[in-house]
């Protein structure tokens, strides 16, 4: 198919989450491209702030944990994200970072299958995988010291031949921070379990990019972020959720007093609270959970069918486009073309790829670059319309058009990209 | 000494930290005597939590992870708060939260320990320990499975005699949470070190309180929490910090991305920063660190001399006042009266303590419960005066002389006091 500029625009004057575009303070002459990254400012989130600030620490002080509903925050925005995660009421909770919460579910998962398969010492990943992930299994094998071993799926070794007897748990993400490659939850979950392994499910790319369906999939454990899709504001508290079956059974060591079914009580020994609380551990950043139900108010409104079709219909647009127009430069797409294979945002290699990306920022498309040679641009449904995409791939088109990327400023590494 | 609110007025004309009163935004008719389990508001954080959501957040989204400086702010507010700790540069980070940093203090003693004395299996701590300290080691042991052991201090078995050469570990807290009982922690962690155990202390009620000093103590690994004397708003981020001597030897189970050395090269294997950065784990919640940094901007102007002495001055006001003018209810002082011995709050037992909490909260005087039966005041020289401990008191003799405490609302329980 063809695309034009006026397409992109007729195509947004048809679309139905248009509107959720002025939801969110944007700011001017960009395109973000990297919601996937960070997300963008929910256009009330300010004033809550404020409150939370002013009112409820400033002045009701240490009454708010109950007057303001602090002590209640992480199972009550847990419960908010649940239906995006295709979770039940009670199975989430908001709390720490992913990395401490892979740990959590890990430490969970292994103790359960300490009892029911004790002789089961992998633990299998994937090479791609996010590295945080890696390093947690990596942390946890060293500390116990009992003999448990990461095993890696690749491209020598793959899921169907990596998934024997000896897998313990399997530990994926949903949708791959770097291809955008979207794994097939249930289908994956099924494989586990049939070979006796338990499933833990890293959604940070996931949540809020797509309708996940936990309970649907039969899943285990999960964990993810909420500063990506779900716009809850720089470093704002992951999410852990446990399935239903493993509600009360499940244990994990990280078991600080905010985990106990009675903190209050100052008992010497831990008991663990009943169901998903038993993940807190410590008191949590109330102003950063506050911001982050800003976020997940407006993620809560949108029809889940709407938002998938909006996001196929972007990266599609992406990549015909960049192929169309940036047809030849040395660009090759690692995102799967198949829909069902698709998350929601789109990479592509280019031997260049940090100058490049470098040079797109300067010109207000902002993407990011992952090693090696990696562009990623996060498509975003809520934000972002049929018109940003074209924009954006023109800009893109003329910088390898020009070479303009090809200056000393565009080739210096800074701390973080 | 005979005490009068005049004179209490005269010490407040004479009081150097006087000033610093106008640094807080303070409600109206309130003595809150609670900043040792929740600070107040710092007056310039309003205007730069909206600066980081509207300016860094908002219009420069990704890029403020290099450009504000959000990438460092683990080690810069751990190298802001060092001079209150007795630390050095580059030995503190900001982090996660109190139970967590534990939870990494412990792990990384006890694998110094495995090294060194693989034979020592007992963590020590002490029964009256805040819950968390003492759940987390529980959660630590069963997980591991390595024959640890925790060994708790009491009545019944004193810190000498529980100090043996099976010591692993010895995990205290500097200030005690109910009562305000000071360790001598030079004299302690020489006591530990000379049974050859590693000393981890936990500063949450001395941070900002009062002066501490790790180096000079020679302690071991220390952790504590900001959102007390530090006024860093609730729930923000804890820290921990690690003797020089262990910089680069120490090693922690929680090994995210960002304790790794390139966590932006994305590589599979696990390697550990060099220094107080592999205490890191995840990505932290940016708005409430931002938060926390006003409340140590203001700590860092204070001469620690002279908040010690005000510190001393108060409680010792409040003690005696209390004995003077309440002297005939049943009212029990737990807090130490020797000065070495005392932190910065003043707890007294009463028989219906949970009540006559709440009616002192109802007349304007916030101060906390703490099972079992403990009336706790947390004394902050930064924003009270002699004249408030004056008034605080007052109002604790008027509800006990009418026993106004005595009413159906006063005894109804919360979810959390
Ligand atoms: C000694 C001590 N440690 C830890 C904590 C709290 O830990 P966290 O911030 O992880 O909830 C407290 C809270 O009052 C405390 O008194
Ligand atoms: C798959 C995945 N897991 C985890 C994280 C980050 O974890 P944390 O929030 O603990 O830093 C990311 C960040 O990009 C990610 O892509």
């Amino acid at each position: 198919m063809k695309h034009t500029r006026e397409a992109c625009l007729i195509a947004d004057q048809q679309d139905p989450l248009a509107g959720f575009r002025q939801r969110f303070d944007l700011p001017a002459n960009t395109i973000y491209l990297d919601g996937n990254s960070l997300g963008v400012l929910p256009k009330g989130a300010l004033e809550r702030s404020q409150q939370v600030i002013t009112r409820e620490w400033g002045h009701d002080l240490i009454r708010s944990w109950n007057t303001a509903g602090w002590f209640d925050m992480p199972t009550r925005l847990g419960d908010k994200l649940a239906p995006l995660l295709g979770a039940d009421p009670g199975e989430t909770v908001v709390t720490d970072t992913t990395s401490l919460n892979l740990f959590k579910a890990l430490a969970a998962a292994l103790r359960i299958q300490r009892q029911a398969h004790p002789e089961r010492k992998v633990i299998l990943s994937e090479r791609d995988n996010f590295p945080t992930d890696l390093y947690m299994i990596q942390g946890m094998i060293e500390f116990l010291q009992q003999g448990y071993e990461l095993r890696l799926i690749d491209e020598a070794l793959p899921l169907e031949q990596a998934l024997d007897d000896k897998v313990a748990v399997l530990l994926l993400s949903h949708v791959n921070y770097r291809t955008g490659y979207l794994y097939d939850m249930a289908a994956v979950t099924h494989s586990a379990h049939q070979c006796g392994a338990l499933a833990i499910w890293d959604l940070a790319h996931a949540a809020g990019a797509l309708q996940v369906d936990l309970n649907g999939a039969d899943a285990d454990f999960a964990v993810g972020c909420t500063y990506k899709y779900l716009n809850g504001g720089p470093g704002s508290p992951a999410f852990i959720w446990v399935a239903p079956r493993h509600q009360n059974a499940f244990w994990q060591p990280l078991s600080g007093w905010w985990g106990h079914a009675k903190p209050f009580e100052m008992a010497t020994d831990y008991a663990p609270a009943q169901g998903i609380r038993r993940f807190l551990c410590g008191t949590q950043p109330i102003v950063s959970l506050a911001l982050l139900e800003c976020g997940l108010d407006v993620a809560r409104e949108v029809d889940s069918q709407q938002l998938r079709a909006k996001s196929l219909a972007l990266t599609d647009l992406f990549i015909e486009l960049v192929e169309q127009r940036c047809g030849g430069h040395p660009l090759t797409l690692i995102t799967p073309r198949e829909h069902v294979r698709r998350g929601s945002h789109v990479s592509f290699r280019h031997p260049q790829g940090f100058a490049v990306m470098q040079a797109l920022i300067a010109n207000g498309v902002i993407g990011d670059y992952r090693e090696p040679e990696v562009l990623r641009f996060g498509v975003t449904p809520l934000y972002l319309s049929h018109a940003d995409i074209w924009d954006a791939v023109e800009i893109l088109r003329e910088i390898l058009d020009s070479g303009s990327w090809d200056r000393p400023e565009f080739h210096r590494r800074g701390a973080v990209t």
